[in-house]
């Protein structure tokens, strides 16, 4: 049972277990882990893989393991997203903090991925492995439409749905469910054939589904919202990127045109980024900021929040139901 | 049975499969394979997968679809192998035929990973999977040793045969391997316990590994002696990487002092391909090529060639065996 300090608790199991197994095995790999690590986090992916665990399963002993793996899966998409692109390496940014290089990060987030595949092969029987490999082509899936989305001031609500639902939710849908499979598994169900625990199981995936919508839009929010020092690093670097988030969309659908023409102004800029291109920035990000799109994007927040909630009430009441929905509630409470 | 011409009827196996399966799935992804896979190839992976399958159990179907996974596995890893470091693009070389940036080639080889993992993991017993997970994560950590042993220009040939080892005949082994296991598996052996095959196997794997070895000495052999035009690139790119490949490694075990001074030389400059170091690359390139260096490692890989074929002889006597006892002795039979 998690007590005390939940967070701390899942950071010292996740560490340890990428300091014993993964550092043994290789070194180089385990620094770029350990850099990200460092790095901060919350460890919500692994904190709810075993929360789900123990509320589907209360008398199954906790698998920190198969929670650090989840959280190893989310490091590898880190490694690789802070792969430059070209382009953004000509337009000068190649300085920003890549201490190892993108051939590297390429290499140490394909390590993670498959050292993580070859591990939950061996110890987790089916369909875990098929969850977690399916979820994460869909991330990818998600981060190449969200690619290809860039720069489309027209793009529907509904896209920008359909895409962190692959790129981000499905990651905490798969830490619910795995977590939730694995426990029923341990607890003596037939590999397959967890009938007993499906409909806990398809409550916990549904849970982390909603909670992962309502944790991505919040996250675009605060970059709009946020200063610097309190988001680790420069407000607007979506808008930095092209990147349509919801507050954006809200934004442009409530915009008598004003914005629109900044946010064409800005994207006819090749970087977004650019000296040139601060003025049409900063009228986007004040327009967006001095709206109701923020508000109506929390709504949205707080919406699936309720939602993910919600999903808890076909599990027992147990304590670690209590902690999810905990958890889930602080999406629908923030305010502006 | 393969009959006609092998290389055109797994060529057309793999595009059908990618056309059939992938192109629906993703097609923004399955135009980065058509890419990879109209470049060329031999398509020695999947052959080897379909003929080790067939040498273990005549009498079961050809599985074309584990055949196309393994060939698909090695496109991943060639487009993760197109993504630039900053360096290089900071020397300028961003303009080579990086269709679709750095970013979206890690998308895609992440997907194409993630793809063939879930749906090996749906089709095929354990410990495929695990197999299959374990080979990728080999490869990497080859590539992360050959990463750190760029430019050391007293790398041991132990190291080479460890680097080349890990990063090209694990692929090969594990290809002879599962064809081999996932027919043992279709022909009744319970997952896992196949018996009655385990010879056969591990014989298939280490023709595979054997094979592999070979496979890659003769490449990097074929980057010193070849024009341009054989190649498809540039004769000597592996120097221009600082890459220590057998024939340099040999050659500097020869060397009177002439030859580990142009590489010192070479290397001094970060950018082994400025024209600064036009003169140093092509004295080394000269030395390499003129001195008994490429003989010797012609030798070393005719010898892993023979191993290779000396490796089937625990199989009985079939076509398949025939066929890839054929496919190896070519990797002895080049001269220079």
């Amino acid at each position: 049972m998690i007590s005390g300090s939940p967070q701390l608790a899942i950071q010292a199991v996740v560490e340890e277990f990428v300091r014993e197994e993964l550092s043994q095995e290789n070194a180089h790999i385990a620094g770029a882990v350990w850099n990200m690590l460092d790095a901060g986090g919350k460890r919500l992916r692994p904190q709810i893989t075993m929360l789900a665990a123990r509320a589907c399963e209360p008398d199954v002993p906790e698998d920190a393991v198969l929670a650090s793996y989840m959280e190893l899966i989310h490091v590898a998409t880190l490694i690789h997203d802070d792969v430059l692109d070209n382009s953004d390496v000509r337009r000068g940014r190649e300085s920003t903090n890549h201490a190892f290089g993108n051939r590297f990060s390429v290499l140490a987030g394909d390590y993670l991925f498959s050292w993580v595949f070859k591990k939950v092969t061996q110890s987790y029987a089916s369909p875990v492995p098929t969850i977690l490999a399916a979820m994460l082509a869909e991330i990818c899936n998600g981060e190449v439409k969200q690619l290809r989305a860039a720069g489309n001031a027209s793009l529907p609500p509904e896209n920008y749905y359909e895409i962190i639902g692959k790129k981000t939710a499905e990651l905490f849908a798969a830490c619910a469910e795995c977590g939730a499979i694995a426990a029923a598994l341990r607890a003596g169900a037939a590999p397959g054939q967890q009938a007993r625990d499906a409909q806990t199981v398809r409550a916990l995936r549904a849970f982390g589904r909603s909670f992962g919508m309502a944790f991505q839009i919040r996250d675009d929010i605060l970059d709009y919202t946020s200063t610097e020092s309190q988001l680790g690093k420069p407000a607007g670097s979506d808008l930095r990127e092209k990147k349509m988030t919801l507050p954006l969309i809200f934004a442009l659908q409530d915009d008598g045109g004003e914005l629109r023409r900044a946010v064409s102004s800005l994207f006819a800029f090749e970087d977004a980024a650019a000296h040139e291109a601060a003025h049409a920035f900063d009228t986007v990000l004040e327009l967006v900021r001095s709206g109701g799109a923020i508000r109506r994007a929390a709504a949205t927040a707080a919406s699936y929040a309720r939602e993910a909630e919600a999903a808890l009430h076909a599990l027992p009441l147990t304590p670690e139901r209590e902690e999810l929905c905990r958890i889930a509630s602080t999406f629908r409470q923030f305010s502006f």
